[in-house]
């Protein structure tokens, strides 16, 4: 058996998300059926791709990560595999990379770090190449309120307030994760939020972005931020969820990776 | 009557090209239907928007002008006439900045020069971010070859050889034109082609850009580009258009312009 290793790239704009669903075109599904086509699977067959985690309706990749196994006697290498997937996936998916793995490594459980970008467009006119690519934010913000904000981010919190309920089990997990760094990239009017931590709750990323910009446009004080972040109870949850546009997941890291 | 000067930005993918047409969604289509509504027009009764020139199908455009004369009477000033348009347009166009313009302003008539880019990807796999918005380029590829044949463009030239028949009387107009300027941009493997000029013919920027990565692809020699350049026959074609994915209408300057 060999193990494939895919670096995944996605303009989330037509997909309901990354994971597989019975009635909606998601990341997932699109993949698992063009590697179930490569492979010459027959009807009913079904070779299982698994991601680092799941992205939402909306949300893009630059560098998903996805392990799958080929099947017992599949003789394409790592090269073929990237053509032969791309050649069936549309245009807004890529395969950007695939390589061949260890025959125990996971995507999700060996991920130890990942990095989230959100890109704010602030300007009066949101051009039409970023439609759908960005959060079109316009009026006064305070570039050092986001950038004191991203700061207070960095090590271990409880994120209670900044996760919205999935509806399942992982409700009731742990809330505690930890960033590594959180930082803000200007370029012209382009404003990029990064956040690189060992893990993120559903959600997190735009209820952290959303409530940071609120403070930034003066709407609420940076005190309330910090008050989330730092005493956190059940009932205080931050209300504002920056919109799908602009999340890309960037990359993830695996602990065997060598450094850049 | 005020006339205003609008400048537009425009995804090209959605659209039939500029110019309005009976049966096809096109920019200046749903321009002129937005001006018509913030107007309050009745039935059968129309603003017209003049712009530069026209784009084809699928090109783009940062800074497309264009002028159109307010209905007597009416009260809204450029700024409010700007975000009255952008309510009424789709989000793939914008009008980014709308100023009133002296009443013998025209937009075709009064542009002194044009600047066009041609966006080539080149890199094994596409991103899906830029599926549409440019031209994917595999392989080996001259840098080199790109800036000597954009440099060979500067000064005055007979283009024949490299425009496309309209089918219309613009087919029997002189089909020399001035280049100022054309050079090339590389941002990791984003190559950028930008050609300056007096004016362009139809498909000329497109003819050219295939005519020069055919060259630097080593498929055709570069005497063969230069030779279509400098001695035009009304025979010779060149072949090799690419695609209207990459192209984007980037400016249009005005002689009474300042300087910047």
């Amino acid at each position: 058996m060999s193990r494939f290793r895919i670096t995944i790239a996605y303009d989330g704009q037509p997909f309901a998300g990354w994971q597989k669903q019975l009635d909606a075109t998601t990341v997932q599904g699109l993949i698992e059926r063009a590697l179930s086509k490569v492979s010459g699977c027959g009807e009913g067959e079904r070779i299982c791709v698994h991601g680092s985690g799941r992205t939402d309706a909306g949300v893009h990749a630059l560098g998903q990560v996805a392990h799958f196994d080929a099947r017992e006697g599949a003789s394409l290498d790592s090269d073929a595999w990237r053509r032969a997937l791309n050649v069936n996936l549309p245009p807004t998916v890529r395969i950007m990379d695939c390589a061949e793995a260890p025959s125990d490594f996971h995507a999700r459980f060996d991920a130890c770090r990942k990095t989230y970008a959100y890109h704010v467009h602030h300007a009066p006119v949101l051009p039409p190449h970023a439609a759908g690519r960005a959060w079109h934010v316009f009026g006064k913000l305070d570039y050092a309120v986001l950038e004191a904000g991203l700061a207070s981010l960095s090590g271990q919190h409880d994120f209670t307030a900044f996760a919205a309920n999935r509806g399942d089990a992982s409700d009731q997990s742990s809330r505690v994760r930890t960033i590594f760094d959180a930082w803000l990239s200007v370029d012209g009017d382009r404003l990029i939020l990064r956040f690189s931590g060992d893990g993120f709750l559903y959600k997190m990323v735009r209820l952290l972005t959303g409530g940071l910009v609120r403070c930034a446009q003066g709407r609420e004080r940076i005190e309330w931020f910090t008050a989330l972040l730092h005493r956190p109870t059940a009932a205080a949850k931050a209300p504002y969820c920056a919109p799908a546009d602009g999340l890309y997941l960037e990359r993830v890291d695996y602990a065997l990776d060598p450094a850049e």
